[in-house]
């Protein structure tokens, strides 16, 4: 028997313009993972989160173990504890945190020498246990840490980069649940774009991508926006556009919605206040009668042992 | 009577997946403008190119004058001469710089004040005697130097960078002619994309920035490829594909359609073979029953006075 403990950040996916491309790894949040191994098993799996059996198939850190186990052809016997922290289905990258931890730990476990990109490949895979569509962003940036864009996903291929500028984040997350969130988010990004929207959001996330690795001010202003992807689910975060206004007027960089939202991620800087921006989130969210937490946070690294 | 001379670069727009919004300025090729002011005219303009005297509203670097002019109530007369050497209508910026420089030079004489994205915009309006729809990006490359995002358009916002890596780069440039071709090339783009297309582009995008930036060999590689623009108009230089592959093959970092063609654009470095490829080039060229030029540049500053 086996056992290793792992842990990974919160993420906050698309960023405006980086829809399905950048994301970025915080310590708002940062949950364990533990996988035991039992010897000369006949390749079961079992899940737990907190005290709650789950089926593996259906959980994300399960599924990607299943699909390691595999195509490694290992037969041991593998229990999975997570304990969650991330709060669950409200954009910060949940889901992928638990298929990322169990991928980083199986890596491990089984000494199998993962490749980066073929951790997030395992991981991506895992978590359509909960999304349906396999994405890279969350997982890349819960595996590598920093920001990481995914260059290709075929082949698979991201990379992760931690700026010098910080940047210095913080998170609104207001308590709202909406049953296969995920999903439905999916299902509300238009088929087809007209080209000059996409052109107009090429600008968007060419400055995005500038103003992540420079720091540049008015980059990550133009960048965190977006004409098209945020715009069209608009409905999970009837409030952005009240907060983006009000943030941006108390010195907040940026502010885009967190993954498919319900909460909201802006950059701040020294010229961000923050004080009258909890002023301002009780206001807002109080007219829409939500609850919400804020949390301060910092870019990070992303899997590790504990 | 005031006399001012300025010269411009070449540049290269799109560089793959950033059409509309990227270009690199380099010393391919430089040409200068010289502008003299005549006091008490009735604002009357007049270009030469060389020895030949053209319409100032169908030339850019006229009607981008006469814009100023109209705007700012200058009554002076103007005589614009242009000694063009930047080969035109080979995708490597003539028309545009033409355009950036007349700003420029424009912008000194009459002491303007401009700021660097009034001069865009103003170059990007004159540059529509040329190509029918404004676009920033080779004016912006041509005024700011080094390589330029066209952050946005309205407001009009660039922002230019000088990478420390370098790059080299190479151009070959056929000796094709297609009259009114970056007309023809604008219709050649789509007016709808597949949403999975797009996102497909937005991920070479992000790579394009982030190699360009910091000269990361594989962001490089991976964003100066397109799905659809460039791809759009692949009959305007059908060689691209095998160039791309022979030059990948010799140790290109990437390879790319420069503009809108028919000229090329591969970026260098110390891993790639250059005498190899001048081989190759006549080769493919051959093929095509193409005369062609291959000039290596590096990237290069904007607009300056001689």
């Amino acid at each position: 028997m086996n056992t290793i403990k792992v842990s990974v950040p919160s993420t906050s996916a698309n960023l405006g313009s980086g829809f399905d491309v950048v994301a970025i790894a915080h310590d708002a949040y940062r949950e364990s993972l533990v996988l035991t191994v039992i010897d000369g098993g006949r390749g079961e799996i079992t899940v737990e989160s907190g005290s709650r059996k789950v089926a593996f198939q259906k959980n994300t850190a399960g599924l990607a173990a299943s699909l390691i186990m595999e195509e490694y052809g290992i037969s041991a016997d593998l229990r999975i504890s997570l304990t969650k922290s991330i709060p669950t289905g409200l954009g910060l990258g949940s889901s992928g945190a638990s298929a990322a931890a169990s991928v980083y730990a199986m890596n491990l476990a089984f000494d199998l020498g993962l490749s980066d990109n073929e951790m997030v490949r395992y991981a991506m895979l895992g978590e359509t246990a909960s999304s349906g569509t396999p994405h890279a962003d969350n997982v890349s940036a819960a595996l590598l840490g920093g920001i990481t864009i995914v260059r290709s996903t075929d082949p698979m291929d991201c990379v992760s980069f931690r700026p010098e500028y910080g940047p210095n984040l913080l998170t609104v997350i207001p308590y709202v649940r909406l049953k296969n969130k995920t999903r439905s988010a999916r299902e509300m990004i238009p088929t087809t774009v007209e080209t000059d929207r996409a052109i107009d959001n090429s600008r968007r996330l060419s400055s995005l991508i500038h103003g992540l690795i420079t720091g540049d001010r008015k980059s990550l202003y133009f960048g965190l926006n977006d004409a098209i992807y945020e715009r069209s689910r608009i409905s999970l975060y009837p409030y952005l556009d009240m907060f983006r206004e009000k943030m941006l007027e108390l010195g907040a960089v940026g502010v885009c919605a967190s993954g498919a939202g319900p909460s909201i991620l802006a950059f701040l800087d020294e010229q961000s206040d923050i004080r009258s921006m909890e002023k301002a989130a009780s206001s807002i969210m109080g007219s829409f009668k939500l609850r919400f937490r804020m949390v301060s946070s910092g870019i990070c690294g992303g899997a590790r042992v504990e």
